[in-house]
């Protein structure tokens, strides 16, 4: 039988890739737990007496991130966001899921319902020209949205379960594409430069897709059992299987070398040119154009068919 | 039966995979023509007038380029610069092959023996702290020698045969690495910041290594068909194998796209720490150090075994 590497009494259960360790359950929770706080500490994400937003989908990410900033930080002032973005049969289950999580955990939830508060959902852009291209969309909306509620709600910050392979695939296909603003957005805490938008943080910058699934299945959150209909065969999905293919193949450590020598070393020395920021003409927020993306892909949409 | 793409008249032989177009022979030498006087343009590589010299090592890519140059610009001042690095049968065998095929092209040849000139040769460094990283000595007393050759015999630039698979490998790494001083020097035109610096270009920038082996082989350039024996395992040949297979598989544009983001979208916005260039204590030649990489080298190198 193999024992734990950290604590040498329970039998090893998990296997830490690009480290080559083996784990129990006990001390794979302990290492994940530390790690999240010595990102947060080590970017300093979050200050004392912080009003933290924590967008939350229902997903094993955004769950996990909740759980582990309570566990954390059992003082920390946190209020939970969810947006319910209409989706047939998945955004609903995603939203049961929460609620009840998210009352155990006696976090304050804010709910956002797409369909109920704006009269559309992310299936209105289906048959418009983005509708191949509707998980962009959807993060448009979402970014937009998740902004102007932690704003409206005078939250300090907005921390998103964004994890490493999530940041990699930005990274990589930024790279292969020359997009040097995008390049410029990836960092694990985004300042916000205009008095309308709420800082992001990224506490699991640092944690695999594969470490988040194993921390929530093995710390018990409930978390969708669904996929999004709508998310099939996009770009950040074809991304994320090739650079996996490439991990598990040639090299292990191929993620967290990308992350750490973009963060530490490329994005220093990279200075995009600058993006004068304005207020949508329409609605106030803040936006590079006259017009922000959300006023102007919400202008676009055919009525949802009942 | 297939025809040509271009002609519409021949058989087509030759598959481009990123164009998806298959071509003839003739139209296939045509169009690897035109693609380097096309970037020999674009980046404005050569001026008339001025004396170039081409670093010919007896490989199919150098052999190409100098090959096409001359082709291409036939009044052109060229001289060719070979370094006999004294690696046992290999060495030998590229000089005998690149000896003849210059004397036909009727281009001045410059050979500079490691062994008879220095004194000793690449395998002096196989059993030094270095040994495990052959090729990036080799790569270092090779810069230094042909900077220093061009230099003396006052040649306004220096040419080498770095194909579009090298480039990328070396772009590659620095993004995994986070080498961003390696990233600023990877532009096809790297200006001389130093009198004693001959600038330098890669006019093959946008050719494949496997354009330019059909090129060779069409073409019925001789060029060497051994290995270098001390190249095996090494990182680069590792990071390209990888890189094909991506390719092959996923992403037939990804060598293209990642070198022309680079170039074009990410390079401009890149601001490396300046170095500062000081005169070699030893040889006077210009490096960031108070002593040159080459002459660190030399000094640690034990006698060659008879």
């Amino acid at each position: 039988m193999r024992l734990c590497y950290a604590c040498s009494k329970e039998p090893a259960e998990i296997f830490i890739d690009y480290s080559k360790r083996w784990l129990c359950i006990n001390c794979f929770l302990n290492y994940y737990e530390r790690k999240v706080k010595r990102t947060i500490e080590a970017y300093r994400m979050i200050k004392p007496n912080e009003k933290i937003g924590v967008a939350v989908s229902g997903g094993k990410d955004s769950t996990t991130l909740l759980y582990v900033l309570k566990k954390l930080y059992p003082s920390l002032n946190l209020t939970a966001i969810h947006l319910n973005l209409g989706v047939k049969e998945y955004s609903d289950h995603c939203n049961e899921v929460l609620r009840s999580f998210i009352k155990k955990l006696n976090v304050p939830l804010i709910e956002f319902n797409l369909i109920k508060q704006l009269g559309f959902s992310i299936h209105n852009f289906e048959k418009t020209r983005h509708g191949r291209k509707i998980c962009s969309i959807c993060g448009t909306i979402k970014r937009y949205l998740l902004n102007k509620i932690a704003y409206e709600n005078k939250l300090d910050k907005l921390a998103t379960g964004h994890n490493l392979d999530d940041i990699v695939e930005v990274i990589f296909n930024c790279y292969v594409q020359g997009d040097i603003v995008q390049l410029a957005r990836v960092n694990p805490v985004l300042p916000g430069n205009h008095p309308k938008l709420v800082a992001r943080i990224k506490p699991l910058c640092m944690m695999t897709e594969m470490e988040n699934l194993l921390y929530a299945s093995y710390a018990e959150l409930p978390f969708r059992s669904l996929s999004c209909p709508l998310s099939k065969g996009n770009r950040s999905l074809k991304n994320k299987k090739f650079i996996n293919a490439i991990i598990l193949k040639e090299m292990p450590t191929f993620k967290h070398m990308l992350f750490k020598s973009y963060v530490k070393r490329i994005a220093p020395y990279i200075n995009p040119p600058l993006e004068k920021i304005f207020e949508c003409e329409i609605c106030g927020m803040p936006t590079s154009k006259n017009i922000c993306a959300f006023c102007r892909l919400t202008k676009i949409i055919k009525p949802l068919p009942q």
